[in-house]
């Protein structure tokens, strides 16, 4: 059964059939063998075989890619059994990406969580990906592909790739380049999950490098205003601010491995795409507060767009993860860019 | 033997015997031999016997205490044998802070590198220390205590603990309390010291947290200027702001133990003092690009001062770490300081 097959077998997404028929929570997983010969720009080889995505809204709908940061996943949207999806907020019925007026894809970045060693994967490469999946589900073209964080690199790739693929293009926080900065700070995440390895405790790896990736996500402005400074009685103990950050690190500490991530960290630091090859209309949204993609390097890019339609940079409390709290500003300027499509 | 005898007993420190007898490199070391009911704050004692201080300068002259960041150490000018010291830049024959004029004392902050265990030590406890080396030196009173980071923190609880005993304190990068983003970065690399203790490889986690600390205390603008974003060919090698980083943990992996770096990062952020109870004049000096030591709070720290002599914030490339890089600024600020006692 190709995937298009299965796609088609639920009468719920069959085209035209019902409108609006996969709607908050009517969804579903579909997937594509890798082929054989798909080798990766670095000539390695993924070592798993089938990609998975998930389709959601109306079956009949122009359709619109949604992809977010490293540890999103193809669940945009609240399911029953996992609850509130990673971008619930933006992706649901009436909601900015309207799941009554739009068909949304998402995907499971590679590689999953099988291997322990990296793999050497370019946002090019994870476009290409999600090429194979559009091919399998007989998909020439999406509308609008709209990425935040990893999702907006993958997206500035594929439409550098593909540019008769996309209509247009919506990336929040993401630019042409990584931050040396940013670099530094992933590199160390990479170094505690290695040593984490090393010794034999791959779980508090994952856990302790998801502390330090916390810390660069937000403000410290949102810190100061959530923590007291006060001391615990003894050295060793947890300060305010470590409590937080350890109990986000040991609820993470089995949602990935340290194969996957230093992948997807590298990734990251790999991703370079050439503004002025991208010909899809773009709508760049920044955050001022945003510590891993500084402002300044979304104004580059801004600047060397031949197409941009529209930047809107803004504050927020909330640094790199803005796009999923502010989201009454993110929700606008989706449905802005959104419009023309839903109409 | 008294500290001081131990002391006198070099001709060439001998009072008032050779003037500027001590300058460039004939400094000596002192030591005293902690009291056996000395307690910590915590009700903690130390294990180790004995404090160790060095006295730098002319020996007739006026005696300055000079204290710098966790990593500072007794040696605050350049040795025959260590080579330059932590703040040569600044302490030196005819410098801002003139070892032809001035006699100063620095000294290693407790605890010593033997315990694997970190101690509850406060500020206030460093500042106790220090009272203790004085009192062996028959010194009742210094004529300032000039004090960069971690020292300025010192500074400060002396002065709050000791008003008579301080003519004036020169604060650099220092504030009345820790930022709950600093207390975020901190307590990061005290669990990943802990977790490479955990795993039998301390030397990696000192390595691995003072990459951590190094991001730090510099800025985002320094390494863009300094690193470029090319990829290394696989995942898992280093980009090279990581060469650098890495190049920089290794240099620092027997610098400290685990247990000493947990006891003086708590340290840190275990620091505390009330501005308007200190009543000995500050200069006090902060960079705007400062992360560890936002310029916020040091701006609170001069309006809240009951006796603010100078208040100065200026730019900088460096952050925190400008007092070490920003020779021409800081040395300015303290010959402007240090010139009625020079004179």
């Amino acid at each position: 059964m190709t995937l298009a097959e299965a796609y088609l077998e639920d009468p719920l997404c069959r085209p035209r059939a019902v409108s609006a028929a996969l709607a908050d929570g009517k969804a579903r997983d579909i997937s594509v063998d890798i082929p054989a010969d798909f080798r990766l720009a670095s000539g390695e080889r993924l070592a798993q075989r089938r990609l998975v995505g998930r389709l959601h809204g109306c079956a009949d709908a122009p359709l619109v890619v949604v992809a977010g940061g490293i540890s999103a996943d193809r669940f945009v949207h609240r399911t029953e059994t996992k609850g509130l999806g990673w971008w619930s907020g933006a992706v649901s019925v009436r909601g900015p990406v309207d799941l009554n007026r739009l068909r949304v894809l998402a995907f499971d970045y590679a590689p999953d969580a099988g291997g322990d060693a990296p793999v050497t994967i370019t946002t090019h490469d994870q476009a290409r990906l999600l090429a194979l999946l559009l091919d399998t589900l007989g998909e020439d073209r999406v509308e609008a592909f709209v990425g935040c964080s990893y999702g907006g690199m993958v997206g500035l790739a594929f439409a550098e790739l593909f540019p008769d693929r996309v209509g247009e293009l919506v990336v929040v926080s993401a630019a042409h380049r990584p931050h040396p900065q940013a670099t530094a700070w992933r590199g160390i995440q990479r170094r505690i999950l290695m040593l984490a390895q090393a010794a034999g405790r791959p779980e508090d790896g994952v856990a302790l490098a998801r502390e330090l990736a916390m810390t660069t996500y937000r403000t410290p402005d949102e810190l100061a205003e959530r923590f007291e400074t006060s001391a615990p009685d003894r050295a060793g103990q947890a300060y305010p601010v470590c409590d937080y950050l350890q109990a986000r690190g040991r609820a993470y500490r089995n949602q990935t491995t340290p194969g996957r991530w230093l992948s997807l960290s590298d990734s990251i630091d790999r991703h370079v795409v050439t503004p002025e090859a991208i010909r899809t209309p773009v709508s760049l949204v920044g955050f001022t507060s945003d510590r891993l993609v500084p402002i300044d390097d979304m104004r580059e890019l801004a600047a060397r767009l031949p197409a941009l339609f529209r930047f809107v940079e803004a504050p927020s409390l909330y640094g790199h993860d803005a796009f999923l709290k502010e989201d009454a500003l993110v929700g606008d300027i989706l449905r802005s860019a959104l419009k023309e499509i839903c109409a």
